[in-house]
């Protein structure tokens, strides 16, 4: 194979967004020859758009079955995410999903199942990771820089979010039509990097999810989660969507110094030598490890999401190592989770989480909710 | 009177800062006559050191009762503030005590009772709230500037300690010596800010305090802690005496814009319309309401110790308000009981705090503390 032919399941905001990039000729080895979209205005727009260019089908079985692609992007709402990955593998075809992975673990679980048993490519659009601030955070901790982690505080409260935008679309923000708000939408991203970063997933936690604060919602949009991990380590993250104006200050401290990045800058603070080691060789009451403060040559621009498509395509192509594997998906999804189901039941959650537990839970919040999944879920913007 | 005769109980480290202050003429009104020490070796140094300029007592009911003083200043132990406190309100003399106001709410409230009835000046160390900086703080927020308070984030963990502090006296760090760690001993000033420059005490908070935390002590050095308030706006705190370096950053977001503390700096961003009014009028889904970031004048150079003693002077001699009224030492401390006992119940606490209950589970602490009161407790540094 020389070429990468891909297909797109859901042709909304993020799926054209994928499609303006394919067909942009920035990725070398991929070209768009395939989209699909249960609504027919979507159709219309892509047969425009795309000038016959580009195969237009109604349904993603339809798409594959044509023969035309060799992968597929899932870029449909999230509940959706893994039957269309899971149908996609079963047909053989290589697929890259949208975030968040799904909704609940416990499906998640069942589509990393199929893409182990088929063999073939199966990626999630974490761009984040491509972010050169974020990949030198992982390989600075990764490497010994700062020694054990610590502490990990996240303020990432830059999600404002108005009224007008929760009813642009009569899905958004309900427990029926997206299983959550906040931390399902719009963190999904800063969840994968906070344990992708660390290399660290908690052992226990417990979050205070406030719902429809601020806004007439009936899901979260204001978080406070607080995590304790295996190695004594603690950490803190807090999301909103009416914080104005937000913050996003990633704070990691370890036994041998401390990274900040704030403001997409990053600031190295390095101890001499190790906390624990000047601790018990010390003598003064009142003396502390000589610290460094290091400036650390500049990060590039990020790739975001033309390096992941680009990173796939090499992946299926030549077997280039996946920076973003789809089975990872369900970590942060994890986290998320965790944190819903802390504040339905008031109570600390363990990890590796109660999924089934946690899907009852889910389960009740839906059944109540003002949307249900049989109706149309087009966004009105 | 045109002069206030000052007392000092306890000549340790707080107590000596103090006789060094008063004795240094920079405090106008003011006049040191008489320390008293139950540590022979204290009484010592202060003949030597003040060369007989200063009246030396082994007790303060002594020191009192010579009818040199008509004020005095506690800097004991945390354990002893209240009882000393009301031993000399009982005696008619002026009171200002060292923070803590003492270790468990209950005691203060006695103390507190005490002033009230004895109408004499009462006084608390909280040399903080001289801080041109924090002042600054309280006027905004009280004036509106930022709107109602929806969140609060204060990192607080540039308290680094070493064992060999911690092994500095017998007393340091033990439930029967100080009642509690970093909560009791370095963050009073903290949580008094906290809650004096916001105006608003929590209706209830839920709080993870690690004990020992890479350290060989009894008490907590590690805390996270979660506030909810009335209004609906929701805090965290989070301090430690083992990260290296630590980090000092206070975030207060309102509706109308966030005011962030860090490194001795303020940045004030404020919204050209409350965020609220903003987002009733607004009709564009991803829209976010004006931001300014304003340079605030520069803040002064904080009196600090000397600011609180010219204050209380001022009091004692023409009636001048407290900035730090001794009553109010019983907020701070409440939040620092209300982190205890929620760790200890591994549960939410209610404010106002049961005082009782926090009593009760500090004792159990107390009675296997490796410190009994009965041993002496001077310092050995």
């Amino acid at each position: 194979m020389s070429e990468v032919r891909y297909g797109i399941i859901g042709i909304g905001n993020m799926g054209s967004g994928h499609a303006g990039i394919l067909t942009s000729g920035k990725i070398k080895g991929a070209v768009l020859t395939a989209v699909c979209d249960g609504f027919e205005s979507k159709r219309e727009w892509a047969k425009e758009h795309f000038a016959g260019k580009v195969a237009v089908f109604e349904n993603a079985s339809d798409m594959i079955d044509s023969g035309l692609v060799d992968a597929i992007i899932v870029a449909t709402p999230h509940y959706d995410h893994p039957a269309e990955a899971i149908g996609a593998l079963g047909k053989g075809v290589h697929v890259l999903i949208e975030k968040p992975a799904g909704v609940y673990a416990k499906q998640v679980r069942e589509m990393n199942d199929a893409a182990a048993a088929s063999g073939k490519k199966f990626g999630i659009v974490y761009n984040q990771r491509m972010n050169p601030l974020y990949q030198k955070l992982r390989e600075l901790i990764a490497s010994g820089e700062i020694g054990d982690v610590r502490r990990i505080n996240w303020i990432i409260t830059n999600w404002y979010r108005t009224q007008v935008y929760y009813d642009s679309g009569t899905w958004r923000a309900t427990w029926g039509g997206e299983g959550g708000g906040v931390l399902i939408n719009q963190c999904p991203h800063q969840l994968d990097l906070w344990q992708w970063t660390t290399g660290m997933m908690p052992k226990r936690m417990r979050a205070f999810c406030q719902f429809g604060k601020n806004r007439d919602i009936e899901v979260e949009n204001d978080v406070t989660a607080y995590a304790e991990y295996e190695n004594g380590a603690t950490a803190v993250f807090i999301t909103s969507t009416s914080d104005a104006p937000g913050t996003n200050r990633l704070e990691v401290s370890g036994s041998r110094g401390k990274i900040v990045i704030e403001d997409d800058r990053m600031t190295l603070y390095r101890l001499r030598e190790d906390e624990a080691a000047f601790n018990a060789r010390n003598k003064e009451p009142f003396a502390s490890p000589e610290v460094w403060k290091i400036e650390l040559p500049a990060a590039g621009p990020s790739p975001e999401h033309a390096g992941i498509l680009q990173n796939f395509t090499d992946a299926v192509l030549h077997g280039t190592p996946l920076v973003a594997p789809g089975e990872e998906g369900i970590y942060g999804l994890t986290l998320s989770n965790a944190m819903h189901l802390s504040t339905w039941l008031d109570d600390w959650v363990d990890l590796p989480l109660d999924e089934a537990l946690h899907e009852a839970e889910l389960n009740k919040r839906i059944a109540t909710s003002k949307f249900k999944r049989t109706q149309p879920a087009e966004v009105k913007i």
